[in-house]
C-alpha cells in the first residue's frame, strides 16, 4: 500500500486522510496548530458515514521539513491563502516521482504548482463536504462527503484510479474525470458567488442571499457571469445547471457558507482562490464581469479592514 | 415672521428649525419618538456653530394631524423610507399656498410630492451636517452644518429666499440654487457610492473602503456610474470631482457614513432614496450602472435579512 503525506491536516485532510488508512495506506500528516493532542491521540472523528472513530497517523510532523519526502502521495489540504506558500511545502515533501494531490478549494489553483513543480504527477481533488474541525484533534463529517478528481490538466491517471478505490471502499463517492478543470469550474458557479457575498451585512445565510425573487435575479446575473468566464476559458456550463442549483440551494434548510464561517471566527479567507481568480481569468480572456469585480473588490475591503474598522 | 411647522424633528429637523426660531420664525414641531420630552423640555443642542441652547417650539405636536394646517412652511425631515407616508403627512399639513420644505436625503425624492401635492411651492434642501440624537431631546452637532436649497424641479423663488436669509443671519451657510436637482446628483455622487457600501462586511468606515489602489479604483469606477447617471438625467458632473471627493474622503479622520450608523444600530435605512433612486433612473435611461446594481442587489439583502440570518 502507498505512503501518503497529508499536508495540512485540518477537517478536510483528516477526514479524508483517516478513510485512506482505513484501506491499508500508510498515511501521516503535517499538522501545525493541533500538533501537540494530535501526535498524542491522533483525530477523534465522527461520522455518519465512516462511522465515529479514532485515526492514529502513521507519523505526525509539525512542519512540512521535519516530515522529508519518502511519500508516494503528497495530499495538499491547507486551504489556498497568500499567507501559505505551497510550493515550499510541496518542494520539501514531494520527491520526483511522488505524486502531488491538491485537496482544495477554488479555481484556477493549480497552474502555479505545475509550473512550478513539472515533474510530479499532479492531481486535483475537489471535496464536496461539510465537516469541521469542533476542538483540537476533534473532526465532526456533518453531511456529503464526495470527491471529484483528475489528473492536472486533463486527462486519465493509473495514480486517480488508485486513489479512488480506495474512497470508494471506504463508502467515500468519488468520481475520476478527464477534464477536472471543467469540474472546478463546475463548482466555482456556485462558490464563486455565494461564498463572498455571505460575508456582507455582517453574515449572509442562503435564505437571506435568495429571499426575494429581485435576489434570485441579482444571483443568477451573477452566475451567468461566472458560467460565460468558464465558458470563455473553454469549460461551458449549461445555463439550465444554475436555475437547478439555485432552486436546490433554496430547498435546502439556510445555512452558512465556509467563508462565512472563517468570516465569522476571524480567519483567513480564500477569497482569491474562491473568486479573485475567476476575476483574473475573466480580465485576461476580455470577458466582461462587472457583478463579480464589484463583488470582489467589497470582498477584498472586508478582509482587509481591521476589526476596528468593523462593528 | 413666518409660522413653520418642522416635521419629523430629529437631530436634523431640530437643528435647523432652531436655527430658524433665533431668527424670530414661528417653529413648531412634529415630533413622535421623544414627543414627551421634546413636548416638557424643548431640545437641548450643542453645537460650535450655534452655541450650545435650548430651542423649545412655539408647539409640539405628536403627529401631523394633531398639527393642523396653519403654517407658512411645512418642512419635511423624516427619513425617506418606505414606512413613512410623505405625502399623508403634507398633505395633513400643508393648506393651499403653503411652501413645503423637503430637507432629506436622497435623490429624485421630489417628484412624487410635487405630483401629489401640485398647488404648493415645493422647496428642496440639500443638508451637509453631522449632527445627531445622543438621548432623548438632546441634539449634538458635531461638525458642518450648511444647506443648498432651490425650487423644484427648478429656478428662483421668493421663499428659498427667505429661508436662506434666515439661515445665514445664524451663520449657517446656505447656498440657493437654480438647479436644486443637479445639487442632489451631485451629492449622490458620494452618498450613492460610501453609503451601501459601507454597510458590507459588518460596518465599514470610509479608510476601509478607499484603504488599497485596488479599492480606490473601484470606488472610482462605482462613482463613474453615477456621474453618467446625473448625466443622461440632464445633469453632467464634471469626472474631476470624483477624484477630489476621493482625496477629500482620505483626507479626513476614517468615519461612518448615516447608513452605517443606521444598520449598527438595526435602524431603517435609506437604500431606496440614496441609491435605489440612482439605479431606477439610470434603468428608465438605458444606462448600464452593473456596480451599482450590484451594490444595490446586495443592500436589499442585508436590509431584508432577519437579525437572526445575520451574526
Amino acid at each position: 500500500m502507498p505512503s501518503i503525506l497529508v499536508i495540512g491536516a485540518g477537517a478536510v485532510g483528516a477526514f479524508f486522510g483517516s478513510a485512506l488508512a482505513r484501506q491499508g495506506a500508510r498515511v501521516s500528516v503535517v499538522c501545525r496548530s493541533d500538533y501537540a493532542v494530535v501526535k498524542q491521540n491522533g483525530y477523534d472523528i465522527r461520522s455518519n458515514l465512516l462511522g465515529d472513530h479514532r485515526f492514529v497517523p502513521q507519523q505526525t510532523f509539525q512542519s512540512a521539513s521535519e516530515a522529508g519526502d519518502a511519500f508516494d502521495y503528497v495530499v495538499l489540504a491547507t486551504k489556498v491563502l497568500e499567507s501559505v506558500d505551497r510550493i515550499a511545502l510541496l518542494k520539501a515533501t514531494a520527491r520526483p516521482g511522488a505524486t502531488i494531490v491538491l485537496l482544495q478549494n477554488g479555481v484556477d489553483i493549480e497552474s502555479e504548482v505545475a509550473a512550478a513543480l513539472p515533474d510530479n504527477e499532479l492531481i486535483s481533488a475537489i471535496a464536496f463536504i461539510a465537516v469541521s474541525r469542533t476542538a483540537p484533534g476533534r473532526v465532526h463529517h456533518q453531511s456529503e462527503g464526495s470527491l471529484v478528481i483528475g489528473r492536472y490538466p486533463h486527462g486519465g491517471s493509473a495514480r486517480a484510479e488508485e486513489l479512488a478505490a480506495m474512497f470508494k471502499a471506504n463508502a467515500i463517492p468519488c468520481k475520476v474525470t478527464q477534464d477536472v478543470v471543467a469540474a472546478r469550474w463546475q463548482k466555482a458557479l456556485w462558490n464563486a458567488a455565494f461564498n463572498p457575498i455571505s460575508i456582507m451585512g455582517g453574515v449572509l445565510d442562503t435564505a437571506a442571499i435568495l429571499r426575494t425573487p429581485e435576489s434570485r435575479r441579482f444571483i443568477r446575473d451573477t452566475m451567468v457571469e461566472i458560467a460565460a468566464t468558464a465558458h470563455a476559458a473553454g469549460h461551458p456550463i449549461d445555463e439550465a445547471v444554475i436555475d437547478k442549483l439555485i432552486e436546490g440551494t433554496r430547498a435546502m434548510p439556510p445555512y452558512k457558507t465556509s467563508m462565512a464561517l472563517d468570516f465569522e471566527h476571524g480567519r483567513e479567507m480564500e477569497i482569491e482562490a474562491i473568486l479573485g481568480n475567476v476575476v483574473r481569468t475573466a480580465r485576461r480572456l476580455g470577458q466582461g464581469v462587472p457583478r463579480l469585480e464589484t463583488i470582489y473588490s467589497i470582498a477584498k475591503m472586508i478582509e482587509g479592514a481591521p476589526r476596528a474598522g468593523r462593528t
